[in-house]
């Protein structure tokens, strides 16, 4: 098991993309329960089952593995909660650290956030121009929250 | 993936008990939608991560996955749902198949059942006397269904 911190900022405009390679992700659900939530994720030509639960504040323990891609195949198409989410996932680095900026299709179409993975919950972290508000923690965001409300709809 | 086929039985007497060694199964859900059951299992000294599906009839699509002891440990004390179901699992071999017998304790204490693994839906099965009422596909005797409703509350 692993602790996850991390911060999640909304994006403006498209300056972070200039540098960036992007790698498709697919992803579903077995359980949206925030306590334990259960997800099916294709990641390029990988797959990785992941369960995270409630934590405390920013940081929550998350348990990755990683499994066959038929088998995650399979489990998207025939157990996930539908509508799957469907993102670019671009990797920028910026001051030594490594943001995650994920730009959704789908029935998120427009939504564009960036994560930044920490050591401690009270790293300090220097922003790039392209980020903007702050959303860590707002449920609204998770992207298990984006299949009964996705973007198209708020 | 596999399909698992297998049938399931009430168990009569103590007779079944005398040549079979037992291992104790600790083991907690993360999901309990039948669509989408996630089980958290510690079994003897390994542990397991299952995903079954719905299925047809008493087949149903399921995933298996070995996983760190400490990880299941922490996800059964800390992101399962209780009261987690503990039960000694007796393997029983009899006319070439395979029975498992599963005597919980527990909240659901006094409920012994038996299963037997299947080829294929339409497998004849030479029953032993030990066993008594088929109950495939009653759902009260599913392992995720005795969480919210034990045995003791029957």
């Amino acid at each position: 098991m692993g602790i996850e911190i991390e911060r999640k900022f909304l994006v403006n405009g498209n300056a972070w993309k200039a540098a960036a390679n992007s790698v498709l992700y697919r992803q579903g659900y077995l359980s949206t329960d925030k306590a334990r939530t259960v997800r099916v994720r294709i990641a390029g030509d990988r797959a990785f089952m992941t369960i995270k639960g409630m934590g405390s504040g920013i940081a929550r323990p998350e348990f990755e593995y990683e499994i066959p891609l038929e088998d995650a195949a399979a489990m998207l198409d025939d157990l996930c909660l539908k509508p799957l989410i469907e993102k670019h996932r671009y990797i920028v680095e910026y001051k030594g650290l490594r943001w995650e900026v994920d730009e959704f299709f789908g029935e998120n179409r427009g939504l564009v956030v960036a994560e930044v993975e920490l050591d401690s919950a009270d790293q300090v972290v220097e922003l790039p121009d392209w980020v903007g508000s702050e959303v860590t923690g707002d449920a609204r965001y998770y992207n298990s929250s984006l299949i009964a409300h996705p973007f198209n709809q708020w």
